[in-house]
């Protein structure tokens, strides 16, 4: 934790006991606290916003799997050449499918991993919506609708895209680092 | 409110009193509950997530005035040409600066506008992060630096443009309804 | 017309009768004398040809109504975020059809309208010869008379389009300004 | 004249005496009616309009050469990929500089031809308002008046700019012919 | 051989008897030594894995003629802007096609030339395997079959397509110039 | 090898003997044949010709070292988003640098890794003349020979960067699967 996390210099104030327990938690069940959660712990209004928004979106309930999320966070993060999420989430890719090639084809291009239509199709909205959101139509929802996905689903595939948007723009702004262990997990 | 919100059906539960307290007091202080809220509340965990961070951002604490935060909203979802957010939040550049114009040039190109250096920073920071946000390098945070902002605000810059290139995808990907009460406001 | 209406410092000669004719019937019909047209007035060869050609294109015979023109007017300078244009045809948009809201949605995203296929297929073409002008094909031709435009329609679509990409960059390359009085028209 | 010279079908009326001995001069002077006038001719009044601002334009008074408003013209159609006006003022530059090779290179890549600053300020010009118009700044006007342009030449390089960006356009969208004896002239 | 032929100044070791004899057979065959051929002379090493990689590509066997072949080179080299490539193989399309005109649009936009369906899916290919190689999906092969390319046709229009970017990207890079001769041949 | 490697179904002929050794060098080198020999092997010729270029470019004698032309793949395989360069070379730069992270910031964007200025600098031109060939002016190779390449660096750097953007868009084109073992190496 002596190397720096961003390229911002920012004071940050002792952390309060509620934080330095969700951390240990961290720790406990990642073997590491992530470096986004580090950044973010200069305003604890500020770190709570982001943790409150992205276990409700990542880790809740959902018709999409935990695997599934994290695709639209890689696929995302990689038209964005985002360092931060690729490596944190192409992580999780890996370890949630236990397959170290789909996290791969999800960093470098999604369309090299052959998916099912299922899969193909939330990618291509997530990805549509990443590139040009201002062509969104009926249309693109009507392709989600017509491989099985709910209203819902199309509510939690557009905000899972669209939180990896904000998070990649704030980590490029901030040049943010992704903890060292990301790179081995799951080879 | 009979007319849709969004393009997606959600069955909407009954809202919690805090919700309805909420929104009482949206109505009160701006005459209209943001039709985003309305969007939202589906699930209220969500909606709690999704106020939680925008309050924090928009409302709280910063070396940025509302003011400029609000042109930060509005530059970015010019770019993304979200109808939802140029609407809710061209509105609130035109109340809050008091110059209707302002409201609209940033609308349309924030160029235009012929601003000071500081805000024209700013800006210029936001649309970079919004158009590539891969090529952001230490030059465009020397920049801010170089008109006075702190780290800090620096932050706060990238998290206002980073949440409205979240926001104004989940809005195109939901085809969501500004309140038609905006048109008419601070004209 | 003290404040200044283009960045570029051009000698006016003394205004024609007939000129000072044509501006007095602006000011009559509009409450204005439109500043494009102050701009151009430096040498009026160069004015004349400006507004026979407008003339005849916005005001002239067509199979496309006013309205029509206009909200292809509005789409393509949308594309080109012409600050002018934008703010003298919004408002003209919101005139002709008594409908704030449908002037807003052009400036801002013609697809948050959801127009009739006839509107629609007519946008999307202005949209395409601006964006892609390269890329238009015979299909693209076949998909307007697909939903009833006429040769002559197609071309008076085409030549609307192409006007305001020309005068959408006359407009940037000189910083117009466009008269504030527009700002508060038919809101 | 028995081929098609657009892609539409255009009921043409019999032309005017006027028209007529303005045909007949073309037929004189460039050896050929050009098929932009003949596509214009189902209208007389478009016919004119066009006429009256392209003679302003490419052969009236200014401080550029007529063979700089031509390199304007081709490299403006070269980033719009423009069949018809590339292959008419392609022609129009080699006869002009009497370099064949310069007319090559301004419809290939203008950057080939390793101008004088003169020159290239005003192509660099005339590209990005044709490719980035909402980005022109005032340093984009300032970097003109430093290679010893007035503030009325900066008026003519925008104005050549923006024509050939609506020329191209109608072009494009009708798929106009240029007559086919352009493609040998002075080779 | 008196002016440059790129803009990198590179020692040129006296040339092989087998260079020489390889020069002289292209001052046989076509009247010129290419100058690209003169380009890489500086070190034969890379001349000859030019030449070979050249040669069987636009040379050796193939289901595709030798014509189709030179205008994937002239339509990807449009896209890239080549001056090099565009004067070298727009006067190939010329001579193998015997039409002069077919060069030029090839060169300024192959959509103009209203070409049957093989050659136009043929080109559409290596427009988008250019213009977007990442978006290649089974489809874009399935339109090549479609029209009866065989899979190893398929090799043979990705490698001249591949190719084309390659040594586009090459002359760029070193401002490599053309010989002189070939604008006026074929003409 | 049961596996496909390309989407394209290629009689492949007999191997000669020579490329059987040659293959069996491979085995023995590197642990594995690269699949992208074996995609080349339906032709001899054109296999040669592939490993002829490659092996002067990557593996002979050059300003720039091989991790440096290495970084070089990578960057430019990054933004045409190829899956088999990718993954190969990605591989080759955590291999040849001994960083595992270098590897990965390579992939994902090269500006993460905070190089020094001349890495930096050759970076930079790649990335451009893989983006923006047409582009490229004087002042870009100025910057390589500033920061202390030679004119014949600049060469390889452009050869290198060129090469990647072929051999991107053949593997793009026939979807070329790589060999499952760059996965895991040198992580």
């Amino acid at each position: 934790m002596t190397d720096r996390i961003t390229a911002l210099d920012l004071a940050r104030a002792e952390l309060s006991e509620a934080t330095k327990a969700y951390f240990a938690k961290c720790e406990e069940k990642l073997g590491l606290v992530p470096n986004v959660l580090l950044a973010y712990a200069f305003d604890e209004k500020k770190l709570r916003a982001f943790t409150d928004m992205y276990n409700e979106l990542m880790l809740g309930e959902s018709g999409l799997s935990k695997l599934e999320r994290e695709m639209i966070a890689v696929a995302v993060s990689s038209i964005n050449q985002c360092y931060y999420c690729l490596t944190a989430h192409g992580a999780a890719v890996r370890q949630l499918s236990g397959e170290p090639a789909l996290g791969e084809m999800m960093v470098m291009n999604f369309r090299a991993a052959g998916l099912p239509e299922r899969e193909t199709a939330m990618l291509e909205f997530a990805v549509k919506l990443t590139e040009e959101p201002a062509k969104i139509v009926e249309g693109d929802r009507a392709a989600l609708r017509q491989v099985g996905f709910s209203d819902r689903d199309v509510w939690d595939i557009a905000s899972t895209a669209a939180f990896f948007n904000m998070s990649n723009r704030v980590a490029a702004a901030v040049d943010m680092r992704p903890n060292p262990e990301y790179h081995a997990m799951a080879r």
